[in-house]
């Protein structure tokens, strides 16, 4: 898989060596991810929404209602950038100045096209749901004629996307690792709780292994 | 505290029950998270960029490098929205349609300003650090006269903005709750793992309490 091309919007200027534009790297952080941030203008105005996601090859796939106003206004293919973020840890350095966050994060920069194939429409939502709860699919009702007419199914094509990715201790400035001050990392991750069943569920019907032991493990790109 | 005003770019419109305008249910949201994202435009083009924040009082700030992108564009007062999202849970219904998310999050429209006053200025970085790490600033070299130049400081007036929240079990079509599926929620949460010490810590330095017992919790508005 070819790197994706440094550009000036993509290009990070500031903390270069935090820059990554090969595929692994990024569609490793994009299949962990559960929701994006989709930025896009509006009257001159940005809006910044949270959705879901799922990536299928080199396509970004996101669904909702077709009267929303985000995809009434992605569907005319307008400029949008799309992040998502991975918080890692809390970087603590010996200087306030110093302190930081480990993260892992991607910007896309592309437009959204409608999704009209049914086959591939139907895959897309397959993916959504898959992408959030790998074995989910087969136990669940599919959608039915109406419920697909109240789906819109966009995809963005990831063809001028980077990541930018801070891992490891504080760098604090020399004089300072001598002070008497703990200086490291406080690990974050998203930990799953035990599933709650629906107060409304049907008698004899046990939580699936999926549910019971989620986990969100990176999914070989 | 009076509530925000519904405006036409605040209004939760689709799912109005999942808007909140109260300044109580926004506050805790904006207490709780780490990063917001920042949408603004350049040329045109829209931008989200994922960064630390604090909120005091009614104001939220925001720090970085004087010349990064973000900086330089946020302080000219350009439109901006800022936005951040806790994810709570995964919604497993018995339909693929109904399946979602449990969350909460804000949006905020305004603009930033440059804060100039060296006190608000000092009082916002304390607060920044303190926001992520309760108790941490007291412990730190505090910034010095070249760190303080290096670093803008912006303030964004809280005045328009909404939260969106989702909670509680899947709602699946009437005839559906029949069928031989599990429903329910997966509750999703940040946990901090062990704290791990900088390779170069100096002997005889011990875990703050504060890192050694992190954990998320929401402050009182």
């Amino acid at each position: 898989m070819a790197d994706f091309k440094k550009t000036p919007r993509t290009k990070v200027r500031r903390l270069p060596e935090r820059g990554h534009y090969d595929r692994g790297s990024i569609y490793r952080i994009l299949d962990e991810g559960l929701i994006c941030h989709i930025g896009f203008v509006v009257d001159g105005q940005p809006y910044v929404i949270p959705t879901g996601y799922v990536r299928v090859g080199d396509k970004i796939y996101i669904h909702g209602s077709p009267v929303s106003r985000m995809m009434n206004v992605l569907e005319n293919g307008i400029e949008l950038c799309l992040t998502v973020t991975l918080l890692d840890g809390l970087v603590l350095a010996r200087s306030a100045y110093h302190h930081s966050m480990n993260y892992r994060s991607v910007m896309v920069f592309g437009h959204a096209v409608v999704v009209d194939p049914p086959e591939e429409r139907e895959a897309a939502l397959r993916s959504l749901v898959e992408h959030v709860i790998p074995g989910r699919w087969k136990d669940v009702r599919p959608p039915n004629e109406i419920e697909m007419k109240a789906t819109r199914v966009l995809a963005i094509s990831l063809r001028e996307a980077s990541a930018k990715i801070r891992v490891g201790p504080p760098q604090d400035d020399a004089a300072d690792y001598g002070l008497p001050v703990w200086a490291g990392e406080i690990p974050l991750r998203l930990v799953a709780g035990a599933p709650r069943s629906d107060p409304q569920l049907s008698g004899g019907i046990s939580v699936p292994r999926y549910a019971e032991a989620y986990t969100r493990k990176t999914k070989k790109t």
